[in-house]
């Protein structure tokens, strides 16, 4: 995607307003002073603050689920799980998850469901490399598998506002793996 | 708790103008106007109207599990998710789960936790009758049963606004049920 020059520091302070002050109080004006650039620069770019906003959580590091190869099913559960905990735990992760229950924010509604689409997707790259090893006997659905894992997550750190610990990480990582058909799992140590 | 005299019809006008104009919408005069009683009725009451809407749901019916006893550990879990998807596909929960998520309402938001920690006090219930029934070999806890499918339920319901239907709720069924320590279940039939 195209974008001006200083495009980090724009987006930068978009997510540090929107975490400081909330969504009602982030405007154009505000993130021009803190990035150091002049408001007319912005104002090229996007028409308005939901569509810096958008570009702003779409370019956030936070927001990127990589789904990394650790080369267990165990590990990628477990790594994959972190991401969507610390995503979850960060102030723009909670803004995402009430902007699109609410609906009253269609631009950023569509993107957060556009990242649980991309999200389910990496999951299945994960599921189907675990199959190919030969650590499950069988191809698996990734969101009946990740969903009630993620959902539990929802509840914990958004509702409940507890810690995502990595004692609970693992738990639901113990749980989703009690739920698949496998072989014996390879030894890797 | 005291209420006033046609409280349920102002409890009704209250949620029903939530549904339909949004928190932000909400007024006290737009309740009295609704329910047909004098304004200032409402203000001897409730000082405001996070007072009122707070009222309104804990007396609401939607908010309000019941945690059936169907006589099966299956039957009792697909009433306790039933009554859970049901209320999350109201706009009365759609509100409940943003206020609560997004911290901005802390009158909404603790009514919310204190409504799930009293789901998880019955969904105990649930488990501790069928482990007295024979049909559990021994004590599970509520939290790490129920939270995986419930927080699944948001992720279909809320985020991706999905129906949850009968043959959804029955999956998430069979996955808990998978997960329990579990003697042969009873035959009812």
């Amino acid at each position: 995607m195209n974008a001006p020059r200083r495009a980090a520091a724009i987006y930068a302070a978009t997510l540090d307003l929107l975490t400081e002050r909330g969504y009602a109080a982030l405007t154009i004006e505000g993130v021009a002073e803190r990035a150091g650039v002049n408001k007319t620069t912005l104002y090229r770019w996007w028409p308005g603050k939901d569509a810096l906003l958008s570009a702003a959580v779409r370019e956030s590091r936070q927001t990127r689920f990589t789904a990394p190869d650790t080369g267990s099913l165990r590990g990628d559960i477990v790594a994959a799980l972190t991401e969507v905990a610390e995503l979850l735990s960060a102030p723009v992760g909670r803004y995402l998850a009430a902007a699109a229950i609410s609906g009253e924010n269609p631009e950023i509604d569509s993107l957060t469901r556009e990242f649980a689409a991309d999200r389910t997707g990496r999951e299945q790259i994960l599921l189907d490399r675990a199959r190919d090893r030969g650590e499950l006997t069988e191809q698996v659905d990734a969101r009946s598998v990740f969903d009630p894992a993620i959902g539990a997550l929802w509840l914990r750190i958004l509702l409940l506002r507890e810690e995502a610990t990595s004692g609970a990480i693992a738990a639901l990582t113990d749980r989703i793996i009690l739920g698949l058909p496998r072989t014996e799992p390879a030894r890797r140590d």
